[in-house]
């Protein structure tokens, strides 16, 4: 393949009849506006005329910020993360940062090495998504300067900021939305308990539910090991299993929930007639399976731009507060048809029903 | 945030007893092999111990690589894509390299100034799903030299390499699936023809449904301007507003079939014993959704996958092929709940069902 020479700043100069220096202004976000806007055009044009490239390795080493972010996500075919993702993108874009993307697939140990390899590139900073509560890799990071920031879940160590969902009043809106519709019989498939969400969801289940008249047994919880549909398949029959009563399950994420709607049926029941399931997230699809799952909203995109705001304050050093922030947003409900009156209430008002008729 | 000093290349060589270069290699997974194992344990144990981060920058100057390629999606949120950038990723990282993702929001502007911006971080290569037909922007940095490859869609230029799924294949599969059930009166919601992949599937259905018996209509085609759900719902209106007689409607892809499917449904008209609709990619959840759907699985992790193969060949000037090459994947038929045989021909059924019995 043949290559032609790549076009220099002062290729770019010399076409316009300016010094390099004013091209380098004009073709950086963050000085442009000290150049007229006259000369900035001419500049943009002949760069692209002449096919012009700068090069930010140079500027790399002059200043060592390579103006990259790396972003870390357990999988981003999972659909919960794209939307973060894209929040961190668009906050990032507007300071003329890069994203870089890695997946972790969970672990801990391939996390490291991830992390491991996006700071061999020298990134200025990371979003971490795919935290878990404890995290050495994370906190040795922070400790030796490098700009971090945890996305959607938190270490359970003070010192690493954070922007995460309101997961307690999310879980109080749940239950209290059950215990509106009358019921009082509630399984819970909780979360990984490593994990912040896992873990405040279910803390927050076991401190919630006995104020609505709820008693937690346990022989109504189970715990899955993955944030997936099969886990929760694996946890429903395990409850379907154990022959305790149950007219709602309360899952800690909405693709637990997908997996509980479909071992529901797999058994022959129907999802509200006869148990109603609810989710958290609200992740992207889960108004359109059947039924439309009722869950939690919490703002993807949001939360994934206040992070990067906050990074972004860290790597410009702009943050002089002198403790590390841990912003929570807040959430809603979203009631869908995943959710009904149990069974023996449906029942009595169909039989009103009938009998008002009669 | 006080920040220590940080540990060079010197440092690391000094602890473990060493020579800088053999630090250097040892750290560089494509020299690794040239050092033995114990030393590079060593190493890699003392460069943790000390927190030495290699600089890629300087790595970058001296040989005008980056090992950062672009990979550049309409949108990371629609959830066709992340599957595709998996692979892509899963491809690259196998050789060192790392991938900066940026979104276009399907503006043909936007993705000039955002492939603009990753040619100014000087990305050895791009690997881009936005792709119109005609991309002034691509072809010159092509021609300049910049080892691109456009996946899941292509572009008219041939010498543009490309990796795709099997278009044609797939609309002959899903048509005879169609007449098969007995649907003669097929109408189709065609994708943006501006874009490869709504252009193909509409000249296949227009080839193909005339050898099936299926005289295509112009009163039966309704062209989409998006590839989503509104732009589904709008075209399925339009159908419907026309009073032209269906029983089937073909959709270019999964999102205008899930949005034909509401319009239907908020018509009293349900999917499939009233029409049958279809989608083509299969992407995520379709399989969830009421009615799951029929529709063409694409294999999306392979097409990233094999794209980001062939774009390393070029980075690594590895390919001496003289003509660029187009990959076609081969894709499938999945039948699901939103395909049927058509009501009369249903309702015959079932007629002669009841008779069969009486």
């Amino acid at each position: 393949m043949l290559k032609r020479r790549r076009a220099t700043l002062k290729d770019v100069a010399e076409s316009v009849g300016v010094h390099v220096s004013t091209v380098s202004r004009a073709l950086n976000p963050e000085t442009r506006h000290l150049i007229t806007s006259d000369i900035v055009r001419k500049i943009a044009a002949a760069s692209r005329a002449l096919g012009y490239i700068p090069n930010t390795a140079a500027y790399s080493l002059r200043t060592t910020r390579t103006k990259i972010v790396g972003v870390v996500v357990p999988d981003i075919t999972n659909s919960i993360f794209p939307p973060i993702i894209r929040g961190v993108e668009d906050a990032l874009m507007e300071h003329g940062y890069a994203t870089v993307l890695v997946n972790t697939d969970g672990g801990l140990e391939r996390e490291a090495a991830m992390i491991e390899a996006l700071a061999a590139r020298g990134v200025d900073g990371l979003v971490i998504a795919s935290v878990h509560r404890d995290d050495g890799r994370i906190r040795d990071l922070a400790t030796q300067g490098t700009p971090v920031i945890t996305v959607n879940r938190r270490m359970d160590d003070p010192t690493i900021p954070s922007v995460t969902s309101d997961e307690e009043d999310g879980v109080r809106r749940m239950l209290t939305h059950l215990a509106a519709l009358g019921h009082k019989n509630i399984c819970t498939i909780a979360g990984d308990q490593t994990i912040s969400t896992g873990q405040r969801r279910h803390d927050a289940f076991m401190q919630i539910a006995p104020e609505l008249g709820i008693e937690p047994d346990p022989a109504n919880i189970v715990f899955a090991s993955d944030f997936n549909e099969s886990s929760g398949e694996r946890c429903m029959e395990e409850l379907l299993a154990r022959g305790v009563e149950f007219t709602a399950v309360h899952c800690s994420n909405d693709r637990l929930a997908i997996g509980a709607i479909s071992a529901l049926r797999r058994r022959g029941l129907s999802c509200p007639a006869d148990v109603s399931v609810t989710g958290f997230n609200d992740m992207p699809m889960v108004d359109r399976i059947d039924p439309p799952l009722t869950t939690i909203r919490i703002q993807q995109h949001k939360v994934g731009y206040v992070a990067a705001e906050l990074l972004y304050e860290q790597m410009r050093e702009l943050s002089s507060r002198p403790v590390p922030q841990h912003i929570v947003l807040p959430v809603d409900l979203v009631v869908r048809s995943s959710t009904a009156p149990p069974p023996a209430i449906a029942n009595k008002t169909v039989r009103r029903a009938v009998k008002d008729r009669t």
